[in-house]
């Protein structure tokens, strides 16, 4: 387990997300994601695993944040985050999961814009059904209901010294465990054997939890990286990769790794060297002053250079955080510029031979005068595991 | 890994479904939950851990559903989801993610009701942005939208033979890892140490995955299970619990186990005879024929009987499956009726000493003529890791 966040850098979110909330001309928002919640409050739980009870965060553009909790979750609050106004219901109750309470508590809120921001725009999710959403939009009136997940992505975007020491420490993680891979690849094993055995050393390791994992193989070479593992064995000539997203303290890796079983095959093995060296491109490029469509082009260019075929990904990676993937996108009409703190995935791919395709990805954070890896850089040449 | 669902066995869903959407006078459905869009076209895939790209599938009231999906999704789409029609969009497009597309597939289903449904009810989340449900619902117009979440779960609550399989892995792997435990309470550990070695072994041990962990220690009792494991360090005479909902092949077991460090302190030794005893009788209460509620009072009346204090925890046990918590409630006003296929948690809880709380969770599923097991029935006196 990290440390959790210093109650002075919660409160300072918070404070940054009030002057934006002048900004969007916001009188309050109300948060129910679980990535939302616990950035701004600070509270930590496995309960979202349930989608029986919601949890709800209101900050007012003036005045103190409200918490609305179900009955017998305040003690857990308490326990992970600074809002002291908490306010419950009686839960499980169907007919109203907190919405009364909530809508009463909006209304509190100040009336200067008349206006109160849910999660609504893009790659952002609600933690509330949507029947108590659009309730709650109806029972707001005259209150408009605008937009408020732009300005969380804003402020979300920005790491902090403290949230860059998660993706440090679970990036550690991942390549540590990523090292140890080829030890894992023993003759007979399925893809689902090698995985089980790569989680459980991720958990063994330090990771909290295990969200996302890809699995790919075939002779030769996979065509797509984004199946979970199979129970297809693995044999010499196999080329295979494995993409991860793990957690540590609600921040996510995302980075993967090739390796041939046996002596790499030639497409394969040319293959990784493009997409190395598309890859330190893609590093270089990443520093304040680049867009994220800057990024996109140096990988590009290099794969272009080289004589290989571009993936058809619709980006070469993206903001990484608290979700697997977030804000922004490596692709050319992404114009976001670099700032230090951004965490970024460098993530070319190419396609080659009869279908075939292959990933690279690393993850960095912008610094002032360039980036720093936060994974350990995969191999220059395609790694082989003897068999 | 699990083997697949037989394609008659998805397609069947997808025909309860017509029969039902006929009943609730919609034309068609919508579904963008990573749960709704499993459980009807098999697709299986980690990346609804990222929110950038959604999925979405149609199930018309008459014709053949349809899938609309990220592009580059297709192949692991095919390889995992019996539904053929596919429409796809060049995605991340965070103008129109796929939403045009949607609405042009629902108005081409029937229009006989004039009305298409949406997850909207109770416990239901939706896997798009509030923001495009808004948009659809205007889209549409004049089609009426309306909720199709009741009838997902009517068809989920009844598990099949092959999901009944997946819950008996699962509940099989938990109960194996739990009954390791003692041997990973070691001295000096942390709750964070422990749940490390117990969650590595739950991988190993063949869990696919552990969203759900919540520790509770304390000296002589814990005060509440909700919390995640913490720095802190378990010393002799204290009681710890472990509730964890891992998954296999999509499916959670959900369950706790109690121990005592060293000797057990009799509070809690008492509490857990309670427990146990309540357990029992929910077991023994959980037939065809009964209700969700005569399972809650079979257990509250044991707890009234040894003259201890029911927790207030809402409920005692609920429904399990795809989700850590799904329909009925265990509590005097759900009055579902038990039949063969639904899965319960029995999950009693105590409060004792000077705010203290302890829980006993087992899992089950109704059969023709009672209830089988799903967990390794905890010992009927407080386990103790000799230190």
């Amino acid at each position: 387990m990290t440390s959790p966040f210093a109650r002075a850098e919660l409160e300072r979110r918070c404070e940054r997300a009030r002057a934006l909330m002048h900004q969007h001309a916001l009188d309050a928002m109300l948060l129910t994601s679980e990535r939302n919640v616990e950035y701004f409050s600070g509270f930590a739980s496995d309960l979202w695993a349930s989608p029986t009870r919601p949890f709800y965060l209101v900050i007012p553009r003036e005045g103190e944040p409200s918490a609305i909790l179900p009955q017998g979750a305040e003690s857990q609050w308490r326990r992970t985050a600074w809002v002291e106004q908490i306010e419950s219901w009686p839960a499980p109750r169907p007919q109203d999961e907190g919405v009364t309470t909530v809508a009463a508590v909006l209304r509190r809120s100040g009336r200067r814009f008349g206006c109160v921001g849910l999660e609504m725009g893009p790659e952002s999710r609600i933690g509330i059904t949507l029947a108590d959403a659009l309730k709650l939009i109806d029972t707001l009136r005259p209150l408009a209901v605008g937009d408020c997940s732009e300005l969380c992505r804003e402020l979300r975007m920005i790491k902090s010294a403290a949230e860059i020491a998660r993706l440090r420490a679970v990036g550690r993680i991942a390549s540590a465990s990523f090292a140890r891979l080829p030890g894992m690849v023993t003759p007979a094993s399925t893809e689902s054997d090698v995985a089980r055995r790569f989680v459980a050393d991720l958990c063994a390791g330090g990771a909290d939890k295990v969200p996302f994992l890809a699995f790919a193989s075939g002779p030769g070479g996979y065509d797509n990286i984004l199946s979970r593992p199979t129970e297809r064995a693995l044999a010499r000539g196999d080329v295979l990769a494995i993409d991860t997203g793990a957690t540590v303290g609600g921040y996510f890796c995302d980075f993967d790794r090739n390796l041939s079983v046996g002596p790499a095959p030639a497409p394969a093995a040319q293959a990784y060297v493009v997409l190395h060296r598309a890859t330190a491109a893609g590093i270089e490029a990443a520093r304040p002053g680049a867009t994220a469509a800057d990024v996109f082009h140096a990988q590009a260019k290099v794969i272009d250079a080289m004589g290989a075929r571009r993936a058809t990904m619709g980006r070469f990676g993206h903001g990484l955080g608290m979700s697997l993937t977030e804000w922004p996108s490596n692709k050319p009409d992404d114009l976001t510029p670099l700032r230090p703190g951004i965490v970024l995935t460098i993530e070319p791919g190419v396609d080659f031979g009869d279908g075939k395709v292959m990933v690279h990805e690393e993850n960095v954070v912008i610094t002032e005068d360039g980036c720093e890896l936060l994974s350990v850089r995969a191999a220059p040449e395609l790694p082989e595991v003897p068999w």
